[in-house]
């Protein structure tokens, strides 16, 4: 098995070497990749390794149970060789769905989508090309509705992964909440500019030179959880916003599936509102 | 002379067959650069034309108000081959300003820097390399002196542009607006992100993976004027904001300088919030 | 109709009132967007025009013909309106395959692709997924046959365009050449660096901190054609080939598919090895 | 004392054990920053250490010496605190030159010019300006006796690194060979594409989309050294020759500055045509 351990804790001598001393002896383990980062101002240690084992997840994750202990990290034991369930929601932009659904195709990305949930119609031909159920969830008269339906499907396909993929409805609190970190979103600007409705139009109304793209695990208060990647392009005072849509859906495709390749990979650690990416 | 023929006014059939009879008979001129932008959002028609002609700028000017008011335009009409006038305010952080220096000496930007002024004494010294008068402006118990202290001198040295190249006080609306698309700031963040003070700080807490520089016109409002040019670049979560701060400079003088010439080889017309750039 | 109109002639006089004329008159059209180019080293004019109109496209190009002659025109009138067919070759790799499939699906493209041909039987299954006939045409112990083979299938297909998605054999002179201006390759670095067989190997061995991806138009001489888009993105010393590969797909995918769509839209005009691109 | 030590050898267990413990206990040492990188496909192992320590250079390399012949390490121990020498050569182009003068007269680099040569006088007021000696070699009828006087003039100056910042004249072999790893050239294209003469003309010839700059050891081969840092920018068909060479000025400063900088921070380490950049 190729496994991936993440932690992060306060700083403090040692924990190196006990990481090191888990992943040689307990689990027996070759190191394929590591790397760490020292964050100075928030007293934060935080390290990813990615090893070969022949020991069971679980068995590792009790062994290493007191280690976390003794040095008050949060941590994650993962199995790289896994294929994770992605349950993938689109609203009338295609574009991020299809590249996704090409991707895991292609095995670019360890994974396979097992729903695409939208609240129109358009793109059950496109699901169907990759033998993916379609889950049309209209948003009737009362929105709580279809939240409720929304969220009893995301409980039923468990997922690995929840992609927000140019969905273009506000999830609520509640149902935000059951799925921490566990739910990437694109959104079309580089926040933290133009959070909200319509970014390329506030984009054009602002008269910015350069437009982008902002993959982030989706918390509570909307375009604001941590970032996990970014993108950008320059524009001129010819991009109306109909062009600036337009040229922006290649980076908004490439930053998406970035992330959640990231993710997937479990390259990625949460502190904070911040990101620690170890690619 | 080489002529820059600026304008804007409402979009409507006529006005590109106006200038050129304009250019090619009222002035005798030979057209070296053209180019225009119709937006249709705003209904606005913008246009530049760079041409040679051996006629006065005064004599020009009379012969093509007539034209400009048969289509409610907004114009301006400059002699590209002269010298301009810099005024440099700057703070703590030189690089901005040693820039600058360097490329007026160089002749690459058609200006000379006739004054810098700031409200610290770091940069005296530099300022002396070039034989630039520097004038200590420094904040007292009565920001209001230093502020009346600054225009009386503005008004002084009669400047083409005055440049914020790193100058770190709020100016009051009274100054900026005596200086309407004629005061240059560099704020270190891709606006309208981070506003005010120290953005890369304020990058830093939000976790963005993309830093930016963005030069624009001074307005009444805060970092919130036309924005003349942006550049981006990308970061982890191993920039500190010093080490932001240390990165971000090279964009800073660059983008300012990219300013700097857009503004002096005429390039630039301001409307509504936003710049059509015509380079 | 739309129509797209592309000239290129020497540089003089009374060309752009003549094309002007054209398009008011003989062709009652509504300018919709117009660019020229004047290369003052080549001595050449180029320009498109996209207009509206109700006219024929055979009778529009009768009443040009005359001008065309007139100034030494090379030139194209296109109907924008109508779907183009493209043939895509591909090798082993598929995401830009994928990505030409998904984009034509989704109309971002103003094409359906009517067969994909390749040396290899890898991508059956993704053809088959957007109900395109799929052509294995492997290459044996003469690898004449299967040129032979693919030229035939090539003119019957009849398309508009044909793309080298990532096609991994070199085509010979007598079949590119029957096919000038339609026939886009991309090729994995930025050229003219690393022409020829596994740039991201040559790149890597030469340690280039940037790493590219170019499409182009196919000529006789090997990744020699006029260059229609190119991207780059940055790397270090931790991309080893397998990585620089991986990390090049997106722009591969990107950059292809922004050249098949500048073709589409009639935005090229090639003079010499150059391209002049509208957009 | 802030220290970086820089080694190389051959991948294998127990250096990273080694260097650990002789900074810890022989050095007494605090690590500041570490990085280190496995070339799978050479087979090398690449570290960078900064520490600060009480101890003296001298007592430092004396007591590592047995730890890098056990390992078969090629390595390098610098004080970090202390401020280098550069030499800058130049021709007419002045913008790399008037950049690392003002970067160092700010303290953005630890280093002084201590010598500005050129085979034309254009920057003697420049280089005045900054108080720097200037050195006029032009050349005569043999360039064989400037070349002479280069090296001697070198040899007296005792640079710690010799800068070409647009020096336009190929260095002789022999004299390329007593600078080893010492001698960064800009040269004004992304190589390996367009080494030689006029990059710009040449980029321009072949159509590309994008431009750029590069940063390299200077080796005996023309524009083939290590590259240490690379910068791009994309361009059109509206660049000309000259247009290019305005735009690509700004990256050539920059990526010159930045390769400058790597260098004395001791950032670099060389292992065959390839350069790690710890940064």
């Amino acid at each position: 098995m190729r496994a991936a351990l993440l932690l992060q804790c306060p700083d403090r001598p040692g924990i190196v070497a006990a990481v090191g001393r888990f992943v040689a002896e307990t689990a027996a383990g070759n190191i394929v990749e590591a790397d760490q980062h020292s964050d100075a101002i928030a007293g934060s240690f935080l390290q990813r390794v990615e090893f070969d084992t022949d020991r069971a997840l679980g068995e590792l994750a009790g062994a290493f149970t007191p280690i976390a202990e003794r040095f008050g990290m949060t941590w994650e034991l993962h199995d790289l060789a896994r294929s994770a369930r992605l349950v993938v929601l689109a609203s009338r932009e295609g574009h991020c769905l299809g590249d996704l659904l090409v991707r895991c195709h292609l095995g670019e990305l360890r994974a396979s989508v097992v729903a695409v949930v939208s609240n129109h119609p358009d793109h059950e031909a496109l699901a169907a090309r990759f033998e993916v159920p379609f889950h049309h969830l209209p948003i009737g008269d009362d929105r709580e509705v279809q939240e409720a339906e929304l969220s009893d499907l995301l409980g039923r396909m468990t997922p690995d992964l929840v992609v927000l993929a140019r969905y273009m409805r506000v999830l609520p609190e509640w149902l935000v909440e059951r799925w921490p970190n566990r739910m990437i979103n694109i959104h079309h600007s580089f926040l933290p500019s133009f959070a909200g409705a319509r970014p390329y139009a506030q984009a054009h109304d602002r008269g910015v030179k350069v437009i982008g793209a902002t993959a982030h695990y989706v918390t509570a208060t909307l375009d604001d959880g941590p970032i996990v990647a970014q993108q950008v392009l320059p524009v001129s005072h010819r991009d109306d916003p109909t062009r600036l849509s337009r040229r922006g859906r290649d980076i908004e495709s490439v930053v998406l599936a970035e992330a959640v390749r990231l993710h997937l990979e479990r390259r990625i650690v949460v502190y904070g509102r911040r990101t620690a990416v170890f690619d």
